[in-house]
């Protein structure tokens, strides 16, 4: 039982050594030096160690043992996993490596190992692991005497896991759980933040993740965890390199780093960009500050305030204009000459007294407060600390520049009042708590229209005049078109379309029209026979030539996530701005409107005073997306999807299913 | 003389007081604390202060002085400053605010006390300044005892050099020079950076700047600096808020940004986004050792590599491949079952031992090698920073991630390593490094040829075909085109051009010819006369319809930096997308490869197997620079600027001179 690992009551630790340099050594003083529960060492060679009577074998343990630790080398841990099953143990951790992450014997141990827990209904940590640390025992490698705190940290990389602790070790953060996952044979990270929703003792939880084992796992279950406590995901493997290297590190295939972005932003998650970026936001997400978009400067520095209004600036948050009240009030406070505006320049001879007043002025004013001090021979730190922890719960955040900073962010970490050193690390933290996701729960009922379910039947490949036919099925605009077989057909059937029209080749496979020539734009009455002589193909497609903005939609079913949908400026330099936006299917119109905004898809339809029909756009990638999910669809590009005055026409569509 | 301000003799302090709150109570106590030279207190109320027999007034000093410190009320300035003028002072620094930056009095103050130092020949610093530190004296009311060191710091803002200053005294770095600008009524940047361009104790100058003086002596000055030693930019006023805040901050005009930081990277500069970059970066140019874009990571941490390599990735750097006989060696030193690879994993139970073995086998490898370290139970950072500290030299630089990671930076320090807590604030810093700009000498020759001069003369307005003939002079292509004041014109003309031709109304003064239905495109021979009769305009051009990638280029005469030209992705996306770069007139070809580059207009000419005219491209870019210096043109418009196979044809081009 999962419990069992994460609230033992007794532990036995196999391959516990006498040995202070050896892993088997550091875990079993760790946990005996935290664990008030009965601890069993385990060991065939030595009678006992650190004092404590060891036992040969696990089975010569008569008394309940919930949790087995595993430190053998790799090939003994089959054996042990059965002797875990003999005595009924409710869950291992296998902190050995050199499994899937290693080689071909190493996957097979693994597997193996596996089914022996499945078996013996055995859950298991790791393989591969650095431990586990609960509110009552660390039973990790890493150091003793870990801060308690209300923070869980939840690793795919022991190296991070590990520095994310010493993280929480150092500042006023602690932890209640540490969980490196190891190579996730059993417990994975969704189980651990299940788990972790309904602890209390954790306030929030700090995720590095390098691949998400089951996407539908993930989409189900995270968003009803995230609006009870916030996650906070750092994803390893980013750029293209980093991806090769996540890929020997533990064995994990790491997914679309788009995807899974997008994914962390529809479960209610909160997406850094860096570990820096997550330690800072940590300072917000702990502290019991109202953070919002809306922030005021209080400043003994005009540089600073330039520096943080940049930042704000940079990061889409807006600076308040202050009430002319408060302006007035703040006339008795600044020097005299000076202009009472957001920043708040006190001036460099500021000191406690003016701090203190300034904020009493402002305290009420619904904005996030961030209140810098510069250090000089008039104030310290500390001073303008000790203003600040005055008004704790206003939506105060300091942040403090100068010979005692250090000091002045302990005062006010002691009160949970968040602390910076750099004004731009504080702007930022606050856009990653303000902007933070609402929470969508992807539903994926597969209810095909019946008519497109016949359309595509048995077929790999949907020609063109088929997908047309299938967008109509869905509701999807489209040019006005027809098929010509001959160039009598041609000229009958061209004058329904109108003019100008576009006439393409139709072929029975995906073919690129463009690059073997098989389209002609700008076809006019008189020019219909010729264009049908010239493309010289069996089949040919006639569309009306529509103008307007083009923009690209693609489909695509992604090994983790599913169906998912990605849309983008299109057109000539698609391929150069790869001003993109991914979503999770289905999407919503309200989650489309977001996408088209991310990719500047909206700049476009509304710039230059153009009245281009954005509920149509929207309408439209909801409904793809839906299509995607019904139809099984593996790939599918709708490039253009031309948008004007009158809709959103798909005008080109590929699908391959 | 200038010299008298930063190499003064004797100073004399007017404000000085005994109170010691006081601004001038604190400045005399820095001065006199650590300047071995003469020092003369004057106050008018005071006999003596701190023990020091005071002056009443200057002009009771009957020895030479170099400098005077004035720290007295606005009012009382001119009178100080005409009793310097009558003592022969060399120079003043005016540490009085409530100047140009405050209100109308205080700037008309401001232009007497200058017509005062003008008529006196005394070199000005402030007002409206902290003051100056220099290697003999402390001339400033921040804190005493200033480590000493090489590194100079100007500041347009006293908060942040204060700021600044606490970082070089808290850090390794120590300072040899800090110089407080304030509203600059003289010695401005350039002055600064001129004088510490040969001045022997400073290594590195870090400047804060909210705006150039003059852009003309900072384009001239600069490139033979930067040449002798770096200059680091963080300028204010960023957004557009901040650039709000600057302007009542120093009552500095601020620059248009984008501009700024062209012409920083012109002359050599390295522009900072933040002043953690800023701070970052100082320790890789205070270290001697080698940095390339070329990285080699060694860790005991497979997740610390991973979000290296992404920080590579992201930052454009280049993360290299180890030589066979490297890995080979590598086999030795690494775990089994490990592969020797980069980064380079030592895996969680590297001691110094194996940290130092494999740094000896990559140390000659040419490249720069991140050496992470993660604090584990088998290894500390101080360990790690030992087996760096071997070495030296060698292009190393520490990431120490735990426990003792900040006295593993101060060991790393201590000899000048850089060494960072975060992998991508390394990464960040090598790369303003690695990508430092050559510097560049503006030499704005106006050659105008002759032809070019005529047609442009006394007008404000260039007409279009007048425009095209402009192009032709400056050997910039164009299509071929003709003008038509009547149907039969445009017939008997049309022939030459070529169909399909565009036909645009040809206004005698700036319109946007498309907002007013000015063009007809896609004209064939027979549309001829009928598409001048529908733009029933008196006067038409008609040119050849040509293809391929729409360009923007633009001109603008800067108020700080002068002629100055943007380029960038045109078409209908250009507001949109805002590929844009920006360049100082005159722009080599090489610079405008640089910055179709930088704009991805090099991409668009590439992508899809294109095959674009890129040399014509750059040469119309660089024969434009040349042109916007030429003929003094305010503001020109080529948009679009179309290139094909063929080459770079300017389509439509707007001048207002």
């Amino acid at each position: 039982m999962i419990e069992q690992l994460f609230k033992p009551k007794s532990i036995a630790v196999v391959g516990a050594s006498s040995d202070t340099i050896k892993v088997g050594n550091i875990l079993f003083r760790n946990i005996t030096s935290s664990f008030s529960g009965k601890v069993y060492p385990v060991n065939n060679k030595s009678e006992s160690i650190d004092g404590i009577a060891a036992y040969k074998n696990l089975k010569d343990i008569k008394e309940p043992v919930d949790l087995v630790v595993i430190a053998v080398p790799r090939d003994a841990v089959p054996g042990v996993m059965n002797d875990a099953g003999a005595i009924n143990a409710g869950a291992a951790i296998i902190i050995t490596s050199g499994f899937k992450e290693t080689d071909q014997h190493g996957a097979e141990l693994e597997e193996q190992i596996m089914s022996i827990a499945k078996a013996h209904k055995i859950r298991v940590l790791g393989p591969n692991t650095i431990g586990i640390i609960t509110p009552e025992v660390n039973a990790t490698f890493a150091f003793a005497d870990v801060k308690k705190g209300r923070v869980a940290i939840v690793a795919q990389s022991g190296g991070l896991g590990v520095y994310m602790l010493n993280w929480a070790q150092q500042s006023n953060v602690g932890i209640s759980y540490f969980i490196s996952l190891g190579n996730q044979a059993d417990v994975d990270e969704t189980d651990s933040f299940q788990f972790l929703s309904s602890n209390v003792e954790t306030r929030a939880i700090f995720s590095y993740i390098e691949g998400v084992s089951s996407g539908q796992k993930f989409l189900s279950t995270l968003p009803d965890i995230t609006r009870r406590k916030p996650i906070i995901f750092l994803k390893g493997g980013m750029g293209k390199t980093g991806a090769a290297a996540v890929k020997t590190h533990t064995g994990s295939v790491a997914g679309s780093m788009d995807i899974f972005r997008a994914a962390v932003r529809t479960v209610g998650g909160i997406f850094v960009d860096n570990i820096e970026d997550m330690l800072n936001l940590a300072k917000i997400v702990l502290s019991a500050e109202p953070i919002s978009e809306d922030i005021l400067i209080v400043t003994n520095s005009g540089g600073h305030g330039v520096l943080t209004t940049d930042a704000i600036d940079r990061e889409g948050l807006n600076e308040i204009e202050l009430p002319e009240s408060v302006k007035h009030d703040l006339l008795n406070v600044i020097p005299a000459q000076s202009t009472p505006r957001n920043p708040v320049d006190l001036s460099g001879d500021a000191d406690y007294k003016r701090y203190n007043s300034a904020l009493d002025i402002v305290k009420d004013l619904d904005c996030t407060k961030i209140v810098i001090v510069q250090s000089l021979p008039m104030v310290t730190c500390s001073d303008v600390a000790r203003a600040i922890m005055n008004y704790r719960g206003k939506g105060v955040i300091g942040v403090t520049m100068g010979l005692d900073q250090n000091s002045a962010s302990k005062l006010l970490d002691s009160v949970s009042i968040p602390a910076f050193i750099f004004p731009e690390d504080a702007v930022r933290s606050i856009k990653y708590m303000a902007n933070r996701p609402n929470p969508i729960k992807k539903i994926r009922t597969i209810e095909p229209i019946n008519q497109a379910k016949e359309l595509v039947k048995g077929k790999n490949y949907i020609k063109d005049f088929e997908a047309m036919k299938l967008m109509e099925i869905y509701g999807i605009k489209t040019p006005a078109y027809a098929i010509a077989e001959n160039a009598q057909d041609a000229k009958s059937r061209a004058d329904d379309i109108g003019y100008p029209l576009v006439m393409k080749i139709s072929p029975d496979t995906p073919v690129h029209k463009t690059d073997v020539k098989g389209v002609i734009m700008n076809v006019e009455k008189d020019m219909v026979e010729s264009s049908f002589n010239e493309l010289n193909y069996s089949r040919v497609i006639m569309q009306a030539q529509i103008t307007g903005a083009e923009i690209f939609v693609g489909g695509i079913n992604d090994p983790v996530f599913g169906p998912s949908i990605v849309v983008g400026i299109g057109g000539i330099y698609m391929e150069v701005i790869k001003s993109l936006s991914y979503g999770i299917c289905p999407v919503s119109e309200d989650e489309a409107y977001q996408m088209i905004r991310e990719s500047k898809i909206l700049s476009m339809l509304t710039s230059r005073n153009r009245d281009y029909d954005i509920n149509s756009t929207v309408r439209t990638i909801s409904k793809i997306s839906n299509m995607l999910i019904d139809l099984n669809i593996k790939e599918m590009d709708i490039n253009p999807l031309i948008v004007n005055e009158k809709g959103a026409f798909a005008v080109d569509v590929r699908i391959i299913l």
